[in-house]
């Protein structure tokens, strides 16, 4: 199933409401359940009873009247995620990434997955403006995709991990590229390079949607999803879920060693091989600017869409 | 005038409560004022009407019957932040901590105030145990003392800033040093080196309490109030809150620039001079372990006491 976070097109003072996207039409789904929580995180912070009636709402929702796409408005499926962990799990990326700084791959990156936390109080939604910080002239995305934490815990194995993913969503990690290259030389974050906006959506997607796309192994499953970025319309970025190195069973197992996890948590996957113009080079395309529109889209997971605006 | 989270020493199932500490005793300030919200997250959401409010009430309270100190546990002042910055304003401590690991200072610090997100699900407050991390060898202390926002705010310039501040605790930052060698090796974070806890408290202290040492510039003000640490008694730590290179001011524009700051966002100052184990060098103190009581005492912020234990 797929749930989002809505509100009517014509009523911005309405409070995000949690709904189940349907055959391209939203049900709300404490309208459809008057005992359910009227927001996508308060339904996660009950996922076990949740989760399985929101199943048997979505097989069999034909008698509640939908709200078509037209009618509404998406915002980020969590409007203000409980925190924000954002990983560095593909290969290329990171080697790209550092090789354009100079920097040698580093040994440690193998031995465990890394992250930072991040601001989880500027998350956007589809279709929101991405404000352009007045600090950078180096502004870039970066297309990754994040899982949300429905079912809290410590010290979870990775064998156990999936159980505690409510599902994926894309996510645009917006970069001030210039701000973090001097912050991270401190050894800290980064923090103003990241802090200003992230996106996510369209919408969150459970695991049983991809079990077609799915490979197990002892690490966890991968899926076999494509991911391309577009600005302008023009494609910048390929590559696949599939490639990640660490699986996202491996990722919430690190976050949660000697550490809890709580419903409403977001852990990004770091960005995909080629995934953002730092990797690609400023040779070849320019840094965004107002007026650009990224359209970050992932096979399954729809498209994820900001246009950049200036302050 | 001093904002506490409590509740009945008897009563753990109770949710944490706001009352102001006067005379040693506490006043639950929703009992005192039924209009008033039961916790400090929802009084700082609603600061402009509340702070006069309290002022007012702290001055003349002598018809409330207090909860005296035996009567009640204390927690952190916001058991759960909004958001948590750690900044890394202390001279002393970056160069220090920086020679340890045998890294000349970087001129960047001096250009700016560098910080990290931290968890902000994982805070304590005094008294309570901090459950040392099976995956380390390597657990110490940071002596910190930490500004909570009333004012939200985005831009804030430097002689503004004051007005965004509600009050200063105490924090610790506890710190798994070997966990945190490695991850910041791949230039992210550090994340678990930092996850499993924070403490803060015993309480908030607003602004007006401290007149009497405080140091004005057109950089804001700093406070002349000494700092220590002790491990079982005996002091490892001593420093000054007026060594701070950045002041709160500093940190908070800089924290606020293209980025929206809320009510209950924490920022904590990062280590002063000898704050920490890392600094004071392990040839002349161990790490911590099981058993061993922190105890960071701030003048007029009070004592911040948390004893390790084993997981």
């Amino acid at each position: 199933m797929k749930l989002v976070s809505y509100r009517p097109i014509d009523n911005d003072a309405m409070p995000w409401r949690a709904g189940l996207l349907v055959d391209q039409a939203v049900i709300d789904i404490n309208w459809a359940m008057p005992d359910a929580p009227s927001t996508v995180l308060e339904l996660l912070q009950n996922w076990a009873v949740w989760q399985p009636a929101l199943q048997a709402l979505s097989l069999d929702c034909h008698e509640y009247e939908p709200l078509s796409l037209e009618q509404v408005r998406l915002g980020s499926p969590l409007t203000r995620p409980n925190s924000f962990r954002d990983f560095y799990a593909f290969e290329a990326h990171v080697k790209t990434a550092r090789a354009r700084r100079g920097l040698d791959m580093v040994p440690e990156w193998y031995q465990f997955p890394v992250f930072y936390f991040s601001n989880a109080s500027a998350f956007l939604g589809p279709e929101e403006p991405v404000v352009k910080p007045k600090a950078t002239e180096w502004l870039d995305y970066e297309l990754e995709i994040a899982c949300v934490i429905g079912k809290g815990g410590m010290d979870i194995v990775v064998e156990d991990a999936e159980e505690h993913i409510a599902g994926f969503c894309i996510l645009n990690d917006w970069s001030a590229r210039d701000l973090q290259r001097e912050e991270v030389k401190v050894g800290l974050g980064p923090a103003k390079g990241k802090d200003f906006a992230t996106s996510m959506g369209p919408y969150l997607v459970t695991l049983d949607e991809l079990e077609d796309v799915r490979t197990v192994s002892a690490a966890g499953s991968r899926f076999n999803l494509p991911m391309i970025a577009r600005v302008n319309g023009k494609e910048y970025s390929r590559g696949s879920f599939g490639d990640i190195h660490y699986t996202f069973a491996q990722l919430v197992a690190h976050a949660s060693a000697d550490c809890m996890l709580h419903p409403g948590d977001v852990l990004g996957s770091g960005t995909v091989g080629t995934g953002c113009i730092l990797e690609l080079g400023t040779e070849r395309y320019d840094w965004l600017k107002p007026g650009d529109i990224v359209e970050l889209e992932v096979e399954r997971l729809g498209i994820l869409r900001n246009t950049i605006i200036a302050k």
